[in-house]
């Protein structure tokens, strides 16, 4: 494990505990154990001396639900749980932590965060886009910071290892430490991420929606489009959570267009309305995505899967004259603008004390990871070998096919 | 007040009334009073004997919140409250009134519509268009129908007086009395139409959506289109509920789209984000709509003033060199197809049991109407010459300039 | 209408209106049209200079949605609307405005009540009793408050005009306007009190709750007492509203308890479960509460009709020999305690501003009401006079009647 | 694994398994992995034919978000997911395997339960109370049931142990699979029970409730009696989700009154207002409960912790003659009857899912548990022998202490 040295100081914390506990990646008779993981928690010594340290927080990329109960909790952590000195928000993502973007920082209190976490968003501010490391290490040096929280997704991870590795050349004792943010529940080693379930509670209200509104005319086609850009677990939770969908498309389950169509047919013909939940990164296969198109965070561009089906099921019922009323939704910022939800808060509060606890015990290039219902310690080059995507052989797709009645594949 | 004949048989309702109640259309100071309307209720005597009554209810148009509890309560209060013989259910709007279309009503039962009240949408179905009066004058004699429920807005409303006319022409006593159903409020002598405070709920979650993500972002602009096609009412109720809102825009308050954009720049510069509500029929002048497109209920066909609007904050900031983050909302199946709130199940309760009230005394080519606190018959031929807007010089558009500080036109 | 004088200052309000316009009490037919009240609206002359003026709010009694919305709308209205010198907030009710309690007020600014509407309670806090009026008005003299906006119920608006008289006898121009706060919707001449229907909301809520207990056992009782300690219109809007409960019991509307007891058997012998909704002032006769016992605040302490109801239909079945699962239900302080839904925010917003327009012109010992869908002025003297009932002749108890399928007296 | 014999019969599942892959019941290293647990899942080869087969299912003990929810997936995998011939629904908990009660159990189609999930308590009833297994197993017998789902806590658990084991005795091939239901989280080896999240949103409802009401007036303390018999799992994830509570008591945790006084004296002192969330279970040494009382489940009765921590904090605060303004909420039925939330619901989906591959693959005597976020069979056995308690060593009480700033124990 990546770390910046021996602890020295004493922590002050009850049931502390040692790094010496780990868990494997693999647990399974007869499966070879994998990789092994560090569990998380508050350790009997401290690397930084609390009373001089300064911490940073930022928060990138896309909104996602209880960003604001993890700056909270972390901020909670350092000031109540271990008296550091100074915390540190950084604004607007990873540009925040650039001096020539010019946005100063903010200083954290405890009366700045009282209530954050009963709202959406970011109080912080986000953006995409990669930073200046080298501007970056130096701002940290000069503010004096020595510990860094990066909440983000794996090309925000990605930039918190750069940034701890130049951290480390120029000898600035920098504690680096991830909480994986993806509402795509995507990230290898964290069997869920905060956010995930609130947004599969919204999506879910809207399947209600699309369901109401195709089951009240003659021809109704529901049509949902969901997030989930190389994941379909918000597709395939709000299906099996709603129990309202007919079919469900995901990333994972490339799909045909012919055979889909011919099954959503059928169905009209039988029960003369359907409702389809389309996560947006399924049926790239369709659309031919040129992989070159890349978004400022890095990320492939896809290709807009919801009106690209909405326009292909229209002029197939055309064509095969059947008259339907097409309802369309894309309610993508609805779902990840809204709060934590109950669970989540609890799960954000876990995320973001253990990654302080990481912190102060001296660990660096470290992202928190949930695995077998424990937290633990990834190294953040982990994330960019690992991903994680919803098995077609497991339980979850099991329901989802249960649920929706589809075949196995349309292929 | 239209009436099919001398009422006969006795009411068992205690507290029955006489039809000689009647209130002012207006009621201020040296103010003409104006038209006269009925009071709704209970009456004493009976035009029809309710074991030789047959009803029938159907649904037109799009979906409101409250659709299943209006048939719910118009359904108990002929069975249970008078003992009807029977009340049919007839499919899929207009259209199943016409046996050409081969859809057979349904016999409501009590396990029918036990539960039907916690969900949106409507049980019966619905559908858009005109109806062929003939035919389905012939349908409900054959049927032996002598009343007929018709919930829909003022389209609706004006083929419910064709049909009640037409069976009054072929000499069959039938009532007619419509429920007004229009979720953007807007018809003349209801002043407020159920389901219209549902979709204010959903339509303010919406904005507190956009409101998140406008103000995460560096330069984030949400755009909230709104229901509303010729009246503001949603979109004014919303932005006052909500307080979260900074441009409120309505068809009431025609605007130049220099002076909005001058306005926005200003906020944008000082404020980095900003939240705009606008609803679906505001600033058509803009759009120079064709009068002359129709849909297939008649309604004035709408230029979509989302995408519009959207395309010229896009273009202008950038011409104007300012970074914006666009993030667009559209949420309008979702507004119109949740259940309906406690108010409005309350509400729908009572226009259901007041139309069943109207109809068992006879009255025919009526809706109920609500004025002054108070439910009134309304002879369906006034709806086409009165329409309801919202005030620009009253209390909610008063509120709606204070909640978001616009100036009182973009003019 | 009480008012301090003639007012000098032009208002800068557009759509200003004048004291001319009044509306009658009574509307029907040949009904004498009774008192009548001056419409609300911001008026064309001031008799306060705005610069020169300081205000004070003060919330009394029982929690209600809604207050915070309303705080945070009397000072939007006060500093964006006119541009008042200075709003106070006397803290823990009428206390607050002893100095002998030292509580010092505070300076309202916008950024205290940013965010306030979104939760419920008081940010200034409550509480229950008198005011001594001589030292209320001293200090409102020495901290040259001219306004002081009370939101309370009819004990708190009877203080209030002891204050504005207590002011006139000492010289003092102070105008004292009371938005009226009553959760149980019993105030004469308001058709709806703000937070009335958040309450309904939560009341039915646990009615839900109720019919799923008692509906999931063999004999199951639901037992849900509810607040209304004189008016039954939370019960009879929840119970409309929910449409899961068999038997409803208000204070209007006596009962005694044999044949209740009597139907209540009936229904457990048929159906084998049952719902009870019963406000917390039904059946008092039962209880022969003595008059004389009366709380700090003045009002008749009532005994507990919910343990008592519960204790005698436990008794009676047990001496039937008939086994029942009581389940008791006593939400009071959740249905009170949570934020205003969306209407009420839009009603605590209007009668919020409402009540600014009339102190700015100069009115006092006023409260804002709400008659016939219209904001008016009502003297503060009028309200100890009428008091506002559930007429059980009218629709809402019909619906009740109809929902529960009770008789229409259990006498 | 308890087993009826050899499977034989070929599955239609596609991605089904054999019984060979185990976890162990300890991960961490150095531990030893205790217990070993078979995954579920769908098998190769299944036990039972399914058009010969008839499953029953029972609901018993207390209600729990999701019951309906496990019972619609039982029967839809059971019906559609392996053709089964007939699922009877016993009602009235075990009293209805009793033919003496004279329930008829209803038979299971999918109309009856397609819209049951959105309801809370159970379609089929229940009941507390043990079976005459004798009397039980004969009637399975006769009504040719080879499979029992029994939907329940531990004592239902060992009932159906006993059912088994008697059917065996018979020489009646049954499988007996339960699914264990428990709001308070407290069953070994299930490391999530569904209806628990649920159970725990409401919770934190309650208790942002009394934040509200103790923080508005002078003195509040607002004090909130949760579920939680031996665990205090859904009072820790309340009070960690809302945030707003200053004192958690639980089970585990025992505490002495006096300097939990001393601690909740020095709080008023300071802030003036406290909210307290108390676990039914907690503080029984207290209370010198009896442990030979029990209820007619064998449950151990508890006296009363709400009511008596109530008196003694008021007896307390007017000894020392500090004035406070108690508010008690006691919302337990309302925490249980609620529908369950999008998560449980998707938890119950899987539960019951797997509980029908057991089954037909001729596991009996067995628990489906989920160990390590992966669904397992566990011998009913071992149930009684393994309870779950929260952990004060552990993250969630960690959370707890940080959340509420309460010292470690109160001693």
């Amino acid at each position: 494990m990546n770390t910046l040295g021996q602890p020295r100081f004493a922590s002050a914390h009850s049931h502390a505990m040692g790094d010496d506990i780990t868990i494997p990646e693999h647990i399974e008779t007869g499966r070879e154990p994998g990789l092994r993981f560090e569990l998380a928690g508050p350790r009997r010594k401290l690397f930084f001396d609390p009373t001089q340290t300064r911490a940073g927080i930022v928060t990138c990329g896309g909104l996602c639900p209880g960003l604001n109960n993890v700056i909270r909790s972390l901020f909670l952590e350092l000031h109540y749980g271990y008296g550091v000195a100074e915390v540190l928000g950084f604004r607007g993502g990873y540009g925040g932590l650039d001096p020539k973007n010019g946005v100063e920082p903010v200083v954290i209190l405890p009366e700045l965060v009282d209530c954050i976490h009963r709202q959406g968003g970011t109080i912080l501010g986000s953006s995409r886009g990669p930073v200046d490391v080298g501007r970056a290490v130096e701002n940290l040096i000069a503010r004096k910071v020595n510990i860094l929280f990066t909440i983000g997704g794996d090309g925000t991870q990605r930039g918190a290892n750069d940034i701890y590795q130049e951290a480390d050349r120029r000898g600035h004792l920098l504690s680096v430490i991830g909480v994986p943010k993806t509402i795509d529940n995507d990230v290898g080693f964290v069997s869920r991420t905060f956010g995930f379930f609130s947004a599969i509670e919204e999506a879910a209200r809207v399947l209600g929606c699309a369901h109401t509104e195709a089951s009240s005319v003659q021809g109704g086609i529901g049509l949902v489009k969901l997030m989930g850009r190389h994941a379909g677990f918000i597709t395939a939770g709000a299906v099996v959570a709603s129990q309202d969908v007919n079919f469900a498309l995901i990333p994972e389950v490339p799909f045909a267009l012919a055979p889909f169509l011919a099954a959503l047919r059928e169905r009209m013909l039988t029960k003369s309305h359907a409702v389809i939940a389309v996560a947006e990164g399924a049926g790239q296969e369709l659309l031919q995505a040129d992989a070159s198109e890349r978004d400022s965070s890095g990320n492939v561009k896809l290709r807009d899967i919801g009106p690209f089906l909405r326009n292909k099921i229209e002029e197939f019922f055309k064509s095969e004259r059947i008259p339907i009323v097409m309802r369309y939704f894309d309610p993508s910022y609805q779902v990840r603008s809204r709060p934590a939800n109950c669970e989540d808060a609890l799960l954000c509060d876990l995320f973001a004390r253990h990654a302080v606890h990481a912190a102060m015990a001296g660990k660096t290039g470290v992202v928190i990871g949930f695995l077998h219902e424990r937290f633990i310690h990834v190294p953040i080059a982990l994330l960019t070998t690992h991903t994680k995507r919803l098995d077609p052989a497991g339980g979850w797709w099991r329901s989802v096919l249960a649920a929706t009645g589809q075949p196995e594949q349309f292929a």
